[in-house]
């Protein structure tokens, strides 16, 4: 969890589909579209190649270079636990600083995490980011 | 700690009251207030029911349909523990997002809890919640 | 940590150079300060007297009269340990609430710490706080 928040608020995308299973759902969605029902949001993918092919765009856009980002996040609520796949909710909150020095909220909201634990490590078989604003979809840039 | 931020967090108001003693005291009030030696604050309930009273009376207000909000917490700092009972302090940091997608800090302080751990349990005998903004109450709606 | 935050938000700044040993580093720079290669950031000292008398001259400035601190941090990601040190690393992010009521994002960013663990105490030989924002120098007061 920490881990996956430095690998973004470092800058070192690369680094973050590792976190992720071969085959895994990745998905950002925000409240209101999972209160009204719809499946899909404003990002999805199901394997890691394609969350290595989504940085592979984002450091060509280059959209990244002009702002950092910070998480903060609560401690993770565990729902379940089974056979080593632990299910487990953990509020975020994701500051934006652009290199003009300006710090806002980026995003705020949930992650609803499906977690495989094997031989010691740690990795997403799904991870569902539900944002309290869908104001964020029109921003979105790089990997929350 | 957690379940309460959730029950609030995901409009599961009701469930809020039961986080409570029975004969309990929970209380909202600014640093201001407490530094001036004020001992009420904008919210003062001293049993359960009057929490019960007041999800009843926010839910037919109907003020809460707009917004949702989203806890970040510290760690407990833990003052004392004897005979089942806790005192700890914990900073807390509360972000409203608007139905419009426009998100704000709502609140931050500390809660100042005494709670009683029994039977495998934990529940509050006292939570008292110090902004550190006064302008707060004019806006207080929701649990915090 | 949690008591290093406590100490300032709630102005027991007198506290402050007690978590410091002696002979200790302490340092708030910038993310793009850090970037460039620039030893030195907005403040420095290298000794626990030092930061005595910064607390001194900020009681003497009352420049921290009309506002308030609230920490939020992440969990510490531990880099290594040996020997009785700990490297680690911590988000952070503080907010400040005027007395008028008004609260903003003061500073986020990373604490940088090299702590010592001796005879069941912890002290920081030391703190290097990176903020995201490089605008942070021309408002800073208080310790962070």
């Amino acid at each position: 969890m920490e881990d996956y928040a430095r690998a973004i608020d470092l800058d070192q995308l690369e680094r973050w589909p590792g976190f992720f299973d071969e085959k895994c759902i990745y998905k950002v969605t925000s409240r209101e579209n999972v209160e009204a029902g719809y499946p899909f949001g404003v990002l999805f993918a199901d394997s890691r190649g394609m969350l290595t092919d989504r940085v592979r765009s984002l450091r060509e856009a280059n959209i990244y270079e002009g702002q950092v980002y910070r998480h903060l996040m609560g401690r993770p609520f565990i729902m379940s636990m089974d056979n080593g796949l632990v299910q487990a909710e953990t509020s975020f909150l994701i500051l934006r600083t652009m290199r003009t020095g300006e710090m806002s909220t980026f995003a705020a909201g949930v992650y609803q995490d499906r977690v495989r634990i094997a031989d010691g490590r740690a990795s997403f078989v799904e991870r569902v980011v539900v944002c309290d604003s869908s104001r964020v979809d029109t921003l979105l840039a790089l990997p929350l």
